[in-house]
Parts: structure tokens; sequence; C-alpha cells
């Protein structure tokens, strides 16, 4: 009885009203995946990319300032970048779901790196974003200065990427709710 | 045909081998959200009560440091303790589901909540570990010195903290594991 219940199941798949509402929600998934690649690789790029040189009249040098100079802002752009190249190795799979929706492990598996990701994302933006808050508003009690008064153009592009790694983080959420419902429909 | 086949499934919920094991993730997701309760709130505690004063020789005053110096401290503390109240909450749920396994819409309603608190502890975990490592090494692009020489217990308290906090972020993304199977399975 058991087997043939599950054929039966499987049968009406197509035609039941929940299965439309279903695929709608995984081909959202494989969107929200596409819309969270572009951001993650729109912050790395973002972060990588800024660097800003501006002449120090006191001491006669240049005060140059790129992402490398603080871990935070290396580890950000490794953090988007892993999270990019994952989010577009695992949109195939994530196409194949639309295709064939019943297949709970794969689902399973991509839920497990999403979740991943997630953690790596937020992990990445959080750590800049102390940095950037720092460099804007400095700290009396530690004694660090405000640095963005000399590097407007370089604050200003670091925050920038942090807003895209932010959205990346909520849009890493709506995938991984989506994909539990999808799961909890299979 | 569609019926009897939905109910000949649920009879067999306890006897089948899969449903052992999918018992036993169950009771297991109970236990990870057990501790990951007890991780936010030994981070949140070890953080909050962190507090040292030393004298500063050269200027005869006394330097004090507490979590609330710094905004990144006090939205880590903040940030496990909502993870925490969330944590407790949800324990009387989770323990429904060891009953009631099959029910998938308080199940997603979990992972949901479950998803936004990795997020949230994550956060909070990663911005405090930006300024330990600085409170240690300092940056000298940045101007930033080393403030931990003074400082040795309050630094010493909330590198703790942060294990604890990362600890906490790595065990919630096992529950959301362990819920995503157990959904996949009702």
């Amino acid at each position: 009885m058991k087997t043939l219940s599950v054929e039966s199941g499987e049968t009406s798949h197509g035609t039941h009203p929940e299965n439309s509402m279903i695929n709608g929600v995984t081909i959202l998934e494989f969107l929200l995946r596409f819309l969270a690649a572009g951001g993650t690789l729109a912050s790395a790029m973002a972060m990588g990319t800024a660097e800003e040189t501006v002449p120090l009249l006191s001491q006669s040098v240049l005060l140059n300032a790129k992402f490398s100079d603080l871990p935070m802002f290396t580890f950000f752009v490794i953090a988007n970048s892993v999270a990019c190249a994952y989010l577009v190795l695992s949109l195939p799979l994530s196409f194949y779901h639309i295709i064939k929706r019943a297949d709970k492990n794969t689902r399973l598996i991509l839920v497990t790196f999403d979740t991943a990701m997630l953690a790596l994302v937020t992990a990445g933006a959080s750590a800049a974003a102390s940095i950037v808050y720092l460099a804007h508003e400095g700290n009396a009690n530690a004694n660090w200065s405000a640095v963005c008064q000399q590097l407007d153009s370089f604050c200003e592009r670091t925050s920038g990427s942090l807003i895209a790694s932010f959205a990346s983080a909520f849009v890493l959420i709506l995938v991984i709710i989506s994909s539990a419902i999808a799961i909890s429909h299979c």
C-alpha cells in the first residue's frame, strides 16, 4: 500500500494547485541566488578596487589607502568572492530543481552550503562594518582617531560595498527559507 | 486513493527504520538548541561584565575599560542576549516536534527565525572580533594603537566571549541543517 501511495503522490505533482506554488518558490529561489551572486560580486569588486591617495601637507608625503591595509577588508573581499563563486556554481543545481523538484538530497546539500555562506558573508560584512564605523567616528576611549576626514572617496566606496554585502546576506536568508519551503513540499 | 495513501504513510511513522533516525535528528536539534542558548548566554554575560581599571602613570589618572565604551561590544551583548532569549523560547516548540514530528509549518517558522538568529549572532561576533583584533594588534596604516598592553584582563575576557559566540553560531548552523533534514522527512 505504501509503494502505491508514494506513486500516486508523485503522479499528482503536476496538477495539484499547491505544486504550482512550490514551482514558483523554486523559481524564486533560483532568481534570488542570481541576485545574491551579483551582490557579492559587486561588493567584492567595490572593496577590492577601493584605493585613494591623498597628500599629507604637514609631512610632504602621500597617504595611500587600499583594502589590503586592514585584514578585515581583505577578509571581506575573500568572503564575498568565495560566496559569489559558490552561488554561481550552485545555479545549475538550482535550475535542475526547477525541472526535477522532488530531489530532497541535493536540496539538503544546497541548504547546508547556503547556511555556511550566509555565516561567511555576514561575518565579512560585519567585520568590515566595524572598521568603517571606526574610520568614520573614531573612538576616544581607545584613542583611535577618525580617518575619513582625509579619505573621503575611500570611505564612501567601502560603505557602499558594505550595503551590497549586507543586502546579499539578506537575500541568502530568503534563499534558505525558500529552500526549506520547497523541501517541506517535496 | 490519495487520502488513503497519506493515512497509510502516517501510520507507518513509528515503525519505519528511517523514522527513528529522524526522531534522533529531532532530539539532537533540541539538544543543540539548548547548547546554543547556553553559549550565547555565556558570551553575553562574559562581555557584559568585562571591566578593567588600570592606573595611567604618566597622567596620574585611572583608565577604565568596559564593554559599553565601544558600540560593537554593546551590539555583541544585545545580539547574544536576543539570540539566547529566542533560543530559550523556542525550546518548548522544539520539544513539541519530538512528540509530534510531522508539523511542517511550525518547523518552517523555527527555521526562519533560526536563520535570522544565525545572521545576528555572526554579525555581533564578527563586529566584536574586529575590535578585539585591533585592540591586540593595532593598525599602523590607520594610526590605531594596540591597547591590550594596558588592558590584559579586559582583552582576555572579550576574546573568551568571542570564542563562545562563534561556537554558538556554529551550533546554530547545525540546528538549521538538522531542521532541514527533519522537514525533508516529515
